[in-house]
């Protein structure tokens, strides 16, 4: 899928904000969700979506939509480093397919960096569902 | 360097900020810059900063400076899609070494993707300066 488009309201990021399909929440709010990404690509990496907005990526994103994600990535990332002290956080944000997105509703990845640790394939397999509830319960606590 | 320190005044994204050393810039205002990155990943690789904020990381930024950078990256990611028509746009920020910061003064990457070509190591080699130029000008005038 390209830059242009339409949104799919059953992407999968929409069916986790609307309950259709679980997931491992860390935080959240009206607005903003973050949860534990089930395919990780390290431990403790979060995802961080809005529930409201209908933006696929950054370009149709409105500026409050875009001002509260980036408020959540912030705070994501002081509670992951607090919570598993890695030694660094990528955060990214794809934008079309080519760049690597492969759901078209607007998201940021908050991804820990372990010293001596390379990153994981993204999809490459599905996180035990019982380790992310107790990385998003050691996280949450850290807020 | 970890995520934790002290911000040096004398890192180079200062000294661009106080033109002590040229950039090819894109855009301004009071509190952001965009300019190209002089080892660009890909073409029209473009680098967003505050000009006032003195914080290193994520971790750091006060919320309205935050606010103002995703803006700004938000502007040059479709500045950078109307002008050179990419396939996908990455954006990426990085906190700490282990997670690739080599300036430790906050800073978005908007980095193009094109169907088929990979994306070439950073700081692989040093753009020319008036090819540069030459892409800063076009993405200028699609501002």
């Amino acid at each position: 899928m390209s830059l242009h488009g339409t949104y799919d309201p059953d992407n999968i990021f929409a069916k986790i904000v609307r309950g259709e399909i679980p997931s491992v929440k860390v935080f959240e709010d009206d607005e903003v969700l973050a949860f534990m990404d089930a395919f990780p690509q390290s431990k403790g990496h979060l995802l961080v979506i809005s529930k409201t907005s209908k933006a696929r990526n950054v370009l149709e994103a409105e500026p409050k939509t875009l001002g509260r994600l980036i408020g959540a990535v912030q705070k994501a990332t002081r509670a992951v480093t607090a919570a598993l002290e890695p030694d660094g956080v990528v955060v990214t944000q794809f934008n079309g397919a080519p760049a690597g997105q492969t759901v078209f509703h607007l998201h940021f990845h908050v991804i820990p960096r372990y010293e001596g640790e390379a990153l994981g394939r993204h999809g490459g397999g599905m996180a035990d569902i019982e380790e992310l509830k107790a990385l998003a319960a050691k996280i949450s606590a850290a807020l």
